[in-house]
């Protein structure tokens, strides 16, 4: 349980902790599919939304998730901030701490941002996104759609495939597997892909994406983010498409049952060929759907359930 | 009724389902003039406010009749959405579908947006104004403002002046008015207005503002884009405002009980000469004060009779 | 009291008025520390922010006290208002009476813009700021903060330094410690300074910092606009911080109690040494806190207490 506790990552988020949250997420999965979306249990709480980067899916899941809840919600952007003042994360962190907040959701371009405003506030904080580092309600909302197609999550085996070196969901996902007891095997242009991921997660790396997809039961694509490409790190599209994109040929080498996923939004034609992005494989969308009963759960558990 | 039903437009909108809004909202209308401007018609009930072009009139009115109504919202603005990500409208739809919204309020610059949309999501889709299409909203509001000033919204005589051609009010106004029975003459620039009008529309095409105007019920004066001016279309402010501008000379050959409207916000000096906007025979502010009533009518019909 | 008034600054509220706003704010603010932070003083009713400059703490302050008090709030910013479609403000505050909010909290570059609308609209009007005039909501949290930290606020000695001629921050500070019966100095850069300053608020105007803080047990720096230096009015910064920035060694010319207080974002190292921007005399964070606690006493005093 994670019952008062923050939420900056996947990384030592137990096997426990983590089956605990997906039961809860099933519970307000069906609260969202109601006419009536709303349940007390934080009704007067006081939710700040902090987003120093945009990004619709998750502001928003988060967003409805606490309506959903019945909390207070207020949202807080870098553009229209005092961060245009000049205001410093330590006295943003210091700022929102006298506000009395009960939890802030913080996206922040910065690796370890959430770290740090946990160690200067009272609030619980939950991670939307740090730099290159995590993204921990994507990979719980990632595992719950494995775990609704597939009954047993230990012994999956995953590929995943992309720019690793620059994803965060990536990380948190495979913080997230490993502790499941899930098998990943990454393959991703040579540039984008950390030479110590073996070692560090103990995944497989692959030459090839032939090679990752390999019986695979789950196939996860990273979006491409394309500011890469200026840097010189990626050949262009067209070839990143040929090399790493994924077709329904590529899906033929996984299990029969496999499931397609992705973080979206998709480029399509890219990453994934449009036939498949909507094909019986894709789960994209149960993906955002189970975003807000990740979300609903992770705040319900942090905030709702602890004796504050 | 259109309990159940998307609002995409005024086209196909029956004379029985105009006066069943109207009533609904001068219910509503009373409702916001109260100390506690709220009934609990839609708790629980999300409502996702979609506005790829700003407005704020548009979007506070939708914003304050959803929070009357005990709705849950949450705003997406093209800025700071996926938009700017390079998202597709197909994968904004599946993704605003997969987090189950009741109603998405769509303000778009492409005619057929809301349309696109209704075809892929379950929510029922509002059009709040979608390229040079329509405006449906905009069109039940200026006509509620008619109904309170005339009994009898039948044989009534209607000048619309101005830039018809790129005008989604003008549009709307002229399906609903003609369902009504109300009789509509249109003057403006040669250049801004379509050739068709007349037998598409059923309207009057005038050869000048005074004609158009000549016994009038109701003059509705349209915002003036100015950005048309710089593709040409137009001659300057100046010009325009002399030939298709409207000032009390104008109103003298209305009938003695005319009324003024404009969707706002009025260009003052170039549309309708200064004195006129606050004088006796102005009902934009109505106008505006009935866009939320009418929008809270929209909404609950959509949505809080129907039996979903 | 204020209850129906509007709050648009400081000159003219008495004494009275003030105590009875602190004192209700020392309720709110036990609100705020509660579990659940929410009482229905105002459910239903319609608060309008309006916003035409950034600014994360006032907003935000407002915008939570409101939802505190389970009353409505839209907000309404520059960017993506009608204001860029060159709506004027009487345009604006006859669109927003038409719309039938409760209240309207309005900040905007130019001074008096609240007084314009308070004579146009039936909303109850607060003014979050106002160009160079007054910040009334300001001077309340400072002077509540002094109020816990000193039992008597009468014959208290208060040193204001820094940009005094463009801060509304010190206008309404001004203002109110006078009616109090506070002794204020001030002292801050000669361009900087406006020369009938003594004159018309009583105040002592000191020829350097070190003479204002002697014997203050209020010490208030102001934030320092870059803007201002481009304009030719300020030195570089570090000449300013050494001439007018406030250090340990500055704090020891005052009483031993005395409390170290800004506006905040605090640049540090300008106004204000590091070390004593974190340090025991600083109630910088007391401030933000108040804050919260001092717009609802105002919302809930204009508006909660009314027999409107």
């Amino acid at each position: 349980m994670i019952a008062g506790h923050h939420l900056l990552g996947m990384r030592g988020v137990t096997t426990d902790s983590i089956y605990g949250i997906l039961a809860t997420a099933q519970g307000f999965k069906a609260i969202s599919q109601r006419k009536i979306k709303k349940v007390p249990s934080l009704r007067g709480r006081t939710i700040l939304n902090v987003f120093y980067e945009n990004s619709t899916r998750t502001r928003v899941s988060f967003e409805l998730a606490a309506k959903r809840l019945s909390a207070d919600g207020v949202n807080i952007s870098a553009s229209g901030s005092s961060v245009s003042k000049g205001e410093s994360l330590l006295d943003m962190a210091q700022t929102l701490n006298a506000m009395k907040a009960d939890a802030v959701i913080i996206r922040h371009p910065s690796s370890g941002a959430p770290h740090f405003l946990a160690d200067r506030i009272d609030a619980r904080i939950i991670n939307a996104g740090d730099g290159l580092h995590e993204h921990p309600t994507q990979a719980l909302l990632d595992i719950m759609t494995i775990w609704e197609k597939f009954d047993e999550l230990e012994g999956l085996n995953v590929a995943i495939i992309g720019d690793i070196k620059h994803s965060r969901v990536a990380r948190s996902n495979l913080l997230a597997m490993r502790t499941l007891g899930m098998n990943v095997r990454v393959a991703g242009p040579a540039t984008l892909l950390p030479r110590d991921l073996a070692a560090v997660y103990g995944c497989e790396v692959c030459e090839s994406v032939d090679e990752a997809v390999e019986g695979a039961h789950v196939v996860m694509s990273l979006r491409l983010q394309q500011e890469r490409m200026t840097a010189g790190m990626l050949p262009s599209l067209r070839e990143y498409a040929i090399e790493y994109g994924i077709n329904a040929k590529t899906l033929e080498r996984t299990r029969p049952e496999a499931i397609l996923m992705h973080p979206g939004p998709v480029n399509r034609g890219v990453e994934l060929s449009p036939d498949i992005v909507d094909g019986g494989r894709s789960v994209i969308l149960d993906q955002v759907e189970n975003g807000v009963a990740i979300r609903c759960a992770v705040l319900y558990l942090i905030l709702g359930s602890s004796q504050q």
